[in-house]
């Protein structure tokens, strides 16, 4: 049996609760049950963690290898500061997909650049709530 | 009963026959198949076309609209220089996935800024030739 | 009796279609018969084309020389990043005014700089549709 | 019956006399009286000021507020600095549009670049004396 | 007794008057009333003045030096361009302070730099015209 | 009764032990007795937060958000860098003000610019400890 | 038998006929002449293509793989700007040299960048139409 | 007798077990081992600390200030980022030496620039785990 | 018999009051008479000229034309930012020499570029008040 | 009889020895035998020299004035940095075309500029020892 | 036996003479004399050279390649322009340790750079005379 | 009595053979007899050297010291290039002033900016080789 880890980063706890005009009115809780209805049928599991914290999130990267057959990684803010963050992906075997849900080429300019695109197997941006899903779907062969 | 658009832009006629190191084995007409069996279950159809002409690829997304309900767009290397075909996607309805088989973000850098990304609905971005069943589902809600 | 080119480029075929906001509601046809209205008490025709590709924009301009005084043009997105459009601008003898519908400058900062501006004539920017009008009067000494 | 204000800003004092070759040999006084050959048909008047001093320049566009039904404004050198100026035509109804006499484009650098340039109606570029006067056509409709 | 220095820069004599969206609806003489209630309790007078010409208010500087405790300035758009407003303020003994009503920061970029920001003693930004009477109270110690 | 929140970021528990040539000589506790004595005449109270962890005060700003009428926010090194804190304060409601002591601008070029500043109320910059006590004095209205 | 292809972009139609002063005064006819001249005794062929159309060069480019023992390619304007004829020769095995006639190091600054130079062999720049026989002996070992 | 602090960043807690050809085999742990043979010989001790949160280190180096005779320290990837560490070691009267394993001018160019340099006492890089040593060496007089 | 003009820019009229570390302790007049006894044995004349307004430096050069053998001008902070007073000098005859009492390489970067230095006859910078004698022996052939 | 000067700058006297992935496995003295075979049949000779130092190069550039009819020029590193040789060439009549054995635009991109490209006839990049032939044919009219 | 060079760049012959608040006090033949007692005992010796001119330091780096284990290299000025000195150290085989005795990241930010860090073994920067030392000492396995 | 160094850096041995619309037609040796017509009634004395070699000049600059009141130096292309030269300046106390005899603010970009400004006294820039006997008349107190 297969198992996936949904990973979030700074200010994600907030969601569904504030700016649902960028963000849609969907909370981190209502996106793990998806992902569940959507990986079930394929026999996976996932876990869910968020932090605001860069060395936790860093921490939990370490962690998942071995674990998991992949990451759903929605690293916010963290996306376009953290060398950090990006050499714990390096160091780990896990695959990781980076989900941004707003489109974040529509936004400010230093939402352009992310300096964990390099180090993952690919983006989904600007998708809703519906790019998690797709991840999921990604890394059930 | 619905209909979507796959739509390639430069040099992806090549596809499957050179590079495949960093474009994958499967030709256009394999991503198509894939894209059928993916969306024939809910009732929905493709169109593909594909060309290296700049201005053809422009009258192709004008025709577009109202016809189809969503765009699959890989814009090759016009998503670096085009602001021809930004207007043009800006100037439609129907909504556009732009699609890279590769992870641009680990080649050459002038592969990391798009002037499409900001007018398309979202990005799926070196997922290989996945990505392209990806955002057909998108598009079936 | 004189003769005058009005040429417009990519995406200014869906001219008083789409986005009005921007662009106004009025068509290149619309437009035409403006110019024609205009220049018709000085003896002066006006021949108009259209095109999305670069490559039938350069064709044009070449057939242009020696047939006309003028050309009035709008080159749309290619005003920012066609060097291949201004080499063919120096490469005829007839002067070329660029015309921009909409204030350019109000807008995205890509559209602030032009490839063309420093081999035409002259610029009229901001003024509607009436640009071209102004435009064709410049033509008729 | 309308009125138009032409404005002219540092150095234009001098225009006929010096550097013919960059701005032809007509005078402002020769310009304002074709400005007035051209809009007296349609019952239309014009003032005509001229000042080297930044400030100066200010006070009057804020005079012009309510009095004119346009301005026609060679801001001179202050184009490419003048954030003041900017904010005095925002604060302003009457709607201005930019003449330059020169094509800027094919002169310096820091030429090309206009603070003005997004806070007025539009611009004329490159049309010599004959720029003003198409200016003052846009004004009456 | 002591005494503090008004002194507003480019078209704020327009202040309350115009895009009260952006500066609020007081006018300069609102506000110098209010800065009198506030300091009259501690003995100290205001004086104010307000010119749009850059060389008038660098005279106006060197002429405080001495004469005041302090000069609380808001210099409009001189900020972003004037380093001779910034060698005048290096020349004198008197602190300033530089107040914005607005939240430049919040505005075009090229109001997020200051010419003259290091030779102030401080900034007060975006607190609408309460930050001319919080400077007020800086100054009374 | 109200509430304000002085909430302090890294290296700033080192307040008046050391570098007071650019920081003064008062600590942090210094800085709330200050802030007390300022505002119980108006019935308000304080709470005074600090931590070098980036992610300890996205969580005190979420927190914050329905309990705090302002909160006074001196960011240390975070201003810079941290577009997750910037996140943090566009999803709260409280207004917050940026707070630095010295006067950032006469210092390295990295400490000019502010993540933060655009989502912010406004700032106070230069001010010494004094800054503290304008910032809660803006609160009470 | 060996055979290489001549291969001219956007303008050089009109070569020989225009700007001789940049250009030269030899058709692309006369150049094919030389080439089949300097080739000729070795047993080597020439065909010689042109077009304006980005799209176009791309087709040909694909078309000539397996065909040619080279190509002997300028590509005008489109140097600076085409990521999409960059592709096309990356996608080919058949050896690619650019050639330019003029030194375009001593024009415009933005002639001195290739989007092609560091996916063809070599680049011979300046040395008039003898650049393009060069470039051919280059091919025939 | 004297004391050295052995402090490691983000992702160091991995040495030895991750990307080998970068960082070489040896642990922490080992490297720990060989400083203490070092500088044992001179009646030095070492404490060993790691961690991947920024404010954890930050709270460390205040902690070390008058306790350890110098600091051996390898930021991580929080070179390249953190002004709140620099501000840290600008805070505290110990040394710093910067120590990298690998030498980074070799890899990306983000990894060239430090926020950590002109704080610390200097930097060795590229020496490989030997690089700790050396420092420690620098420390003992 | 030759007359030259010593014109000085903005903040100048304090010259040798304050920052005597950086401009010395001369006042323009000690200068002035300097510059007299300098020049008057070969016949030569000076008059002086000072002011902060940049619309009167522009005036005054204006007027110089044809009066001056040569102008000797200190420009200040005008040097930096002033492309009017750039184009006031382009548009007369008579030559001009940029002078910098310091050596304004050692200052700010801002001080290091000219707007006006390309349209001179040349610069003599960091020389002290000596310079302005120098410059007036330059004039007398 | 006609004279060439084969020139070679720093580190190409390693020619052969070292780095042949790079520069292959010629000596400069067999790409000067290349060239003497290949220019003997026209009555040609060739001198070669080689020097690792700046002012060597510079000052035999001066002496080849008047005594060559073309020099076949290899600048190293230098074509990268230096000013003196660029008015060395400028400064003598002889051409001079810049001869690169590796194509520099695929390697790091301090190598893409040159110095000297604008001033030299010329440039012949990456076509190997052949290079330098091709470049002696192109003297041999 | 071993062998090693000391190698030291433009200017430093003046070291201990000059500027000792910057480089120390102790001259080259000082280090010289403490390398030599930190490796004797290692059986291990050290040539010293030292040179103004970049082409003198490029010969004997190639003429040091097979005769000794190491260079220990401070290159000065030449560090932060010669790619001239970075090809020499690439086409050797013995390995290079660059040393700077001053923090070359707290002087003025063109010492920030270096050319030639990418090609060495690593650096040793800011730890003063004692670096060639460390340098030394991890040459001796 | 007093002694003065007239330096002259690369291709300045060519003055007055070449490019006398530039450089003037006078040669060195003329210069320098001027030099001693102005000086000789003051008691002073002037040695004269040149090189192209960058090592050369600072060599001589080293031995220059002590010997000499004043260096007259124009560095030639070294000026915007050398960071040796400029650290030699650097370290040694006999005062230099940089001179130029064309303006370098009206060439190429590059020449705008000098790497020796900042250590030298002051510049005289654009003077002709008048500009050789101001910098020796500053000299003579």
């Amino acid at each position: 049996m297969g198992k996936l880890l949904l990973l979030n980063g700074p200010n994600l706890n907030r969601l569904g609760k504030r700016e649902p005009d960028i963000y849609g009115s969907e909370t981190l809780e209502d996106i793990k049950e998806k992902i569940i209805a959507t990986i079930e049928p394929y026999q996976y599991q996932v876990d869910a963690k968020q932090s605001n914290h860069e060395g936790q999130l860093i921490d939990w990267i370490h962690e998942a290898d071995k674990c998991y057959q992949g990451i759903i990684f929605n690293p916010g803010a963290y996306t376009h500061t953290s060398i950090a963050i990006r050499d714990a992906i390096s160091s780990v075997d896990v695959p990781v997909i980076e989900v941004h849900i707003s489109n974040v080429h529509k936004r400010e300019s230093f939402r352009h650049t992310s300096m964990l695109a390099s180090v993952c197997e690919g983006q989904i941006v600007g998708l809703g709530s519906k790019g998690y899903q797709l991840a999921a779907m990604y890394f059930i062969k």
